[in-house]
């Protein structure tokens, strides 16, 4: 029998997060008050983040212990498997041993709840009684539903409403796990209404599902706002599943030619990858790669520039690959990879060189899912389906060099509440799509009065 | 911190599954050739089971191999970790550890793939090219699809109407893993035909659909059926679960007072219970309880006699508790759990009082359901729900009683795939259904002419 599953014992898991700002060889630029054009302050951010989380967001502290609470839940599903793809390999007939962590364990099936439940912790010790965000796919948002429930709190999700409509599932979850979900743009805000008022149709974005959380947040009592990805503080939460995976492989005796995972705003990929980065900058060799979707490939065409985050301008000025914050992606099936920008942390590493994005149609994305599902059984959540065109792509210039390698990937999640995009899939109703330049044109013309990086 | 999960190792496999036939004190009746009233032969069952399922069927040995090939597939997710419910049993506030096989970690997300892979695998070494089976909530139809696309076999699966309609996801899981899916009652068959002639609305029932794949097994070629649950060798797949579960409480130094599962043919139930059923039957002391649906219950309600498996009368007849085979059960959303009978195994050991049937309506299974889902995060099977208001039942005797109990139980799969039974009931559309006295003087009818146990 061959060894597929690598486990470590509960006792065996991190007990400190990882937070790579302590190991930047150059520093990054600082988020920008959009009003004064200057660094934002911790002041500036109190009116949606309690003081424990922005802390966090501007620390440069290496490592950050994981309080017991919220180790206690983490243990529900952490640490999570390794896994070797043993049958995915076989199908593949390439010279390379492929290994991914299971985040698909969890209850919301996704690693999204790494983060969430640091989130509702430090908002309940804070002193929140209500959180508001939004959701794109919906792994987020059920998430922080479920987290919020744990520790006692109001949770109100603000979802993307084409995917609102697509994953009916994901609403239910919430419900179940007793938190409201809007679809946005909804009625419920002034930035809701003025996208309605232009586009009663309008799908929406995560871009203006942020606007709608935070104009709640901001007109509401004890209300705080939670970010799904993207800031520094969830990236750093993330960080415990390259924590695990290194020790994971290190019983294995190995260490990977390459790290992968998928991007949207940047959270599943730096979760496994910034530890690795770390090696990196430290002088080891380790090939490193995120995959985002062709059409909306932020780190592939897009500037590198200061832009808001959302789409009501309500955000400070981040430094970050960017397709314009004013960018609508088309309604692809990856909806959790639906934003225009990148985690800052990200864009520089990308910019540093330490990081190599690559960008996939979901047709090539869909092709390596199912074929996933039909040799290795799990069926991958659609955003997962990036890293698996990635890792196709990886084995197939294995085979040409005729090199033998260890990839490593994060399999962010399971597509269970998302068969609907497997069924438009496989009845022909799905294509290819590249954004168009005069795309960039836009993206450009949005970003050109702020401040450049 | 405080230990949640219990792991094996990849090597701590069960290297057999567990045949409690071997242990029987008393006899089983035989199952009987509806024409001739004597028990089958092999010979009976070669139209529809290939001849390695058909010898596991009459087997009366104790440890059976599990072959390679199907250990290597096990892998995928076996051995599945043993959870404490550490935060239900503090919402529950009794002197309860609760400790749970966690089977939702399988790709279909239930324990149905431990026989749906060694059916897939006997079949494709008895030279089988297609497998038909029926298919209740839709766990059993999606396992199959996918082992028996892992050994190249093609697969027809019919499925329950109204559980089609309600979780389409589960059809399209079918497709995901290439097989097809056909809600029943269907045009295909006679016996689907002569359904729809006299209800052309027909919810369809478990009965119904079995008749329909027997039917297109036995007239197209190359095709064998597969059963998900009730016959012997289904339930020896399945005792996969006790004896890693024994493991597994073995390793944290405990024995439990208590064993427990949810009840629909008596598969995942058998799972875990067998192995401690045969420690009972040497003298231990263990609670065994066995919990089904007020809606269709057939142990706690129904008479024990000798019953076809299907509506067409089409299977032997079988010695079971049974609700008559032309019963088509209310549409609660337990999908998996509307079946008119009861494993002849399982029936058995009721009658010899190793074990402990309870019936439990549908509002009170989902109220334990979304408690759970709150507090320990994993969103549970509607059928799961049924084993969670039995578990809540018992935690409230020992704190009535004053005894400390350690409680094991199958957590028998998630509910990801069936959220809208949620929605139903979370938005108040969902009543508790107890089975008329009427019901019982119609199943006493249909069995009337039948051959006594």
């Amino acid at each position: 029998m061959e060894q597929v599953k690598t486990f470590l014992d509960d006792n065996e898991i991190p007990r400190q997060w990882y937070n790579i700002m302590a190991d930047l060889p150059t520093p990054m630029k600082p988020p920008l008050h959009p009003g004064t054009g200057q660094p934002v302050t911790a002041d500036d951010l109190t009116a949606i983040f309690p003081m424990n989380i922005i802390e966090q967001e501007v620390s440069t502290q290496r490592w950050i212990d994981i309080p017991d609470d919220v180790l206690q839940k983490y243990l529900l599903w952490r640490p999570s498997p390794l896994y070797r793809a043993r049958n995915f390999e076989k199908l593949l007939g390439c010279p390379v041993q492929i290994y991914y962590k299971n985040e698909g364990v969890s209850p919301a099936g996704s690693h999204k709840p790494n983060a969430a439940i640091p989130m509702a912790y430090y908002n309940k010790v804070a002193g929140t009684k209500r959180i508001t965000t939004e959701t794109g796919a919906g792994q987020w948002g059920s998430a922080l539903s479920m987290a919020t429930q744990m520790f006692g709190l109001a949770c109100r999700v603000y979802m993307v409403r084409v995917s609102y409509e697509q994953k009916p599932y994901r609403r239910m979850m919430m419900n179940t796990w007793g938190a409201e979900c809007i679809p946005s743009p909804s009625n419920l805000t002034q930035a809701g209404r003025n996208v309605l008022a232009e586009h009663p149709d309008s799908p929406g974005s995560l871009g203006i599902a942020i606007s709608e959380a935070i104009e709640d947040t901001v007109t509401s009592k004890d209300t705080k706002y939670s970010l799904g990805s993207v800031l520094n503080h969830v990236l750093l939460y993330q960080s415990i599943i390259g924590l695990e995976a290194q020790k994971q492989m290190q019983k294995l005796g190995l260490y990977p030619d390459v790290v992968m995972g998928c991007c949207g705003g940047g959270s599943n990929f730096a979760g496994i990858a910034t530890p690795y980065v770390c090696d990196k900058i430290h002088g080891k060799q380790v090939k490193i790669v995120g995959a985002e979707p062709t059409s909306c490939p932020s780190m592939t065409k897009g500037p590198f520039a200061y832009d808001f985050g959302d789409l009501a301008k309500t955000t400070p000025l981040l430094p970050m690959y960017t397709l314009g914050h004013d960018y609508i992606p088309a309604p692809i099936h990856a909806g959790g990879l639906r934003y225009h920008g990148m985690a800052p942390i990200v864009s520089h590493l990308v910019r540093e060189n330490f990081i190599e994005p690559r960008a996939y149609d979901q047709m090539k994305t869909f092709d390596a899912g199912v074929k996933w599902a039909r040799s290795e059984g799990f069926i991958p959540a659609p955003e997962t389906n990036h890293v698996l065109a990635a890792v196709v792509d990886e084995a197939m210039r294995a085979k040409e060099e005729g090199k033998e390698k260890v990839i490593l990937f994060n399999w962010s999640g399971h597509g269970l509440v998302d068969m609907a995009s497997y069924d438009a899939y496989l009845s022909g109703q799905l294509q290819a799509y590249e954004l168009p330049d005069e795309e960039i044109q836009r993206a450009l013309l949005a970003i050109k009065d702020f401040p450049k990086p």
